[in-house]
């Protein structure tokens, strides 16, 4: 098995709009991938859920995938999700990032017809085929409505030679060694439900897609550096602090939750987009409680220089 | 309560794609159109999901929106599919459809990231604020994997002025009553179910929303002054035969299966657009055989000229 | 086809408890059964849903079977549901029920594991052959966990003799028409959603498995007596009045609200019994103004000598 | 916190019927009950899903936990599954566990009629008032149709002083430290969900409730012992062995597939209770598969002698 092209901690950022026209804001843009990079992720991922691309226009998805790719500028490896209902439109999607210099695709089964498994498997297959890229299959039956067992990806990935990695965000933490062990290792595991972190990394999973880094890149980090050097009571103590903030923001919807921690951090990218809205008050403040409490954090105190971020 | 602007036999077109292309055909689609309208429907929806709208370039989405609207010229009213995940793009589409002279708008609360209910009455609340259309609310939870309850329909309603309508595709006939009832009567309700298409009439439906006049318009027509003169008897017996073939146009999936009728009715529309797939040769010789039963069948033999078309 | 052995409205008794000791009230039993059959009910179901069956032990279950079928004496037709997660015991059950001379046994596929298709024809079957009583299959997905398609349905009455009856509580109205028509008519049809009650005579069922007679047999009676004579508008607006009511006691439970609703009446049969709780105040207050409502309609008025009960 | 009164491996014993008559077979359900005891399970726990509880009579449910607990004699803790719809019944069941010498009980939520939330809170605080024995919440929202968030279960946990342990079947298992979390600590956890059974020790299971050991004791207490010593290697190769095995089980039901596997290990119990069939012979042919792999796997070969029994 060659070694897959991406692990580690996998960074999605968020997609920043202007507070005030609500446009896309190419500057802020930069700024954030930037600070993903920075702060040691050890790859980036835009368009994915979390950089809203659902409400982009394409010209808008184009101009975030060339920002973020040119901004990265091959310091790490870029993951880009194409998914769109459309083969036609996800192709065009593969392209450009290919273009633009991706090191892979990322693709969730997106359906607004519920598709037959001939209709499934044609549509990776043609995207597949555009690019040269190696494509990591996005199984997130909560937001695609799909549930692919670990069986169905394999066989998908038995005839899609590019097929060579799975991001899984079902929660349910069996399928990284299932998926491991029908494909005989040949396929890569990625996790991307964020409140089963550590335990992804321990059943195989060769990184974690997540948008975490993006208000705490130091936790996410020390998690997988413990996990990776089998430390691993730091590795659990870690991971408890850490889960009410990941609960917190799953809950919340990510793009939201992110956003406003990079408000309270200082760091402000604008609202989300309609008909997204900001945190309420109230659930802002759960967020600045919670944040606080992971700043002033003993585990990360040693490393003090450079903590987390200074929120608000 | 003022007379709803929309009623009866609401036909949703097909948008033809070329066969060797894969590229929109205005013709044929203006071809589509005319022959709804010629058959008798009451009015005209185009971009609705039978349209493949979810598959259409933006670009694409206008030309369909413009090309329906000219043809039909106003002989019957109009209804316009606008849902989009993101708000602007849905203000956007209701806009033209405005422009085009569409009677009225329907929006589906399409959900990428789930919504809360703030969210969700903003997004409805801004997209009928930008137009002076009145808006019809389309509760689907298979395709949207949100209900919107009555109560929740009849909420948004009162604070929504242009917000008249409700289409309901949940089968739940009750729903029809209920929320006439919650709202004093003030919105009117359609059926988008096609297998309880006589239910819902009887339940108050005022409209029924189908694609199956694409291949039978004169089944549904004939179905609907049944119902409206008390006929029940027919009502019941005609219903009786067309049953089969609605419940297989929808576990098809309405594209599909409309467009390989049209096929062997020697009206071609090319396939349809991928991901989708044309029916199989199993499907489809299932399909030429529910029109074939129903073209020869007696109940509508005493109008026998212009039969429901030649099956091929 | 044979005339179906039950038809109309299937009366659905409660199971009253002693309110100080909680025991069976067979006394209170006899006086609710009566009710029912002197109020005009078409049949009488005991053991279903509404009347606890899942609460009671097994010799309280054939006391309530022996002593409402021996309060019944014959004087319409009785079905009794029979169904337990063991064949063993259903089987006991149905035999029980024939030897107190029940007209019908009711079965619902109650799983505890998940049934194979051939676990779940064997269940069905060794259970109709324990006895010569014909048997209607209780489709609820809602409370079985399972849903059984109209083309399973037919499937299974094909191999089961005396499967002669479906009662559909998915409360998708289509079902009716679908299961009489894969089953060339020889199945009949019974309505178990009390909001689709019209909708469903109207789809061709023969009866209405209700509980909703407990408190206003009238009603549904007259319900019956207008679609049954053709009286379209007259039934369309005595269910209109209805609907309220019965939507309110299906979202409260039938136990829970019939019996807040006898006490309203002055006809106490004591609480529900644990888990379940009585209705909350605020709750008996709403059921209370629906029977106010429904007791001062001018719908049934003319009819006024022996109301619907005096609402305390 | 005071020490778990359970911990480690707790072995789910199958219910012997015999294979002629179906009737209980006693000596059948010593001989697996001592030899889940005498192969080093850490606890018994009579009466489970496993155990077929659901299918038995009230007199053979005494007969299994007084024979169960009468065996295990007081050799290792054990845990008698008490859950009933009725309140009642399942306090009874209770009593009489205690009497026998149980050590804990265990409840799941089991709700004919859906259960509000003070309904719930009543029914679990009624059976912990009826004995002195530590309770254990069961949650399995495939089998009970509720989901008790972690939330949820601590809540109930604050209001009911015995309750205090939480069996996750959900399979999410950062559930394992969110409730560990919220309750402070004073909630034990333990696993129900085969699949996930290293990861769950991992987040802070303290033990694995299975059926597994029914036919593959040392393959279980040998996971257990690896991950508690920190071999986290072996720990991942043991169950990397054992997944294929364990989802094959919990795809054909545990009572099904244990059962198949005691007849391949010749030691026969007699076949599940009808409505469940014997496993297919095709699905029996793939458990000898399984079972022979595991028989000659060198993982567990050092300890050659009393291997894990010789598969017919």
């Amino acid at each position: 098995m060659a070694t897959p092209p991406l692990k580690g901690i996998i960074s999605y950022p968020v997609t920043p709009f202007a507070a005030d026209t609500g446009k896309l804001d190419l500057v802020a843009l930069r700024r954030v991938t930037d600070a993903l990079v920075e702060a040691g992720s050890h790859a980036v991922a835009p368009l994915g859920s979390t950089g809203e691309s659902a409400y982009l226009g394409e010209a808008e998805w184009e101009a975030v995938c060339e920002t973020t790719l040119h901004t990265v500028a091959g310091r790490v490896p870029t993951l880009v999700g194409v998914a769109h209902w459309s083969t036609e439109t996800t192709v065009r999607r593969a392209r450009l990032a290919e273009r633009c210099g991706a090191t892979a695709i990322m693709m969730l089964p997106l359906a607004y017809w519920k598709l037959t498994p001939a209709e499934l498997e044609r549509h990776f297959a043609e995207v597949a085929a555009a690019t040269d890229l190696p494509m990591m299959l996005y199984n997130n039956p909560g937001t695609s409505g799909v549930d692919l067992s670990p069986e169905t990806v394999v066989a998908l990935a038995e005839k899609i030679p590019n097929l060579t990695m799975v991001k899984e965000s079902s929660g349910e933490v069996w399928r990284f060694r299932a998926i491991r062990e029908l494909s005989g290792g040949s396929l890569s595991v990625y996790n991307g439900s964020n409140p089963v972190a550590l335990e992804a990394f321990r059943s195989g999973a060769a990184g974690w897609c997540t948008a975490a880094p993006g208000l705490l890149p130091r936790w996410c980090l020390e998690l997988y550096d413990a996990v990776r050097c089998g430390e691993h009571e730091r590795a659990d103590d870690l991971l408890a602090v850490l889960l009410p903030f990941l609960r917190f923001i799953v809950a919340q919807g990510l793009p939201r939750a992110i956003k406003a921690g990079l408000e309270l951090q200082g760091r402000p990218v604008g609202p989300p987009r309609s008909p997204l809205l900001p945190l309420t008050e109230e659930e802002t403040e759960r967020l600045r409680e919670l944040l606080a409490l992971l700043d002033a954090h003993p585990l990360l105190e040693s490393a003090a220089v450079g903590a987390e971020g200074a929120t608000g």
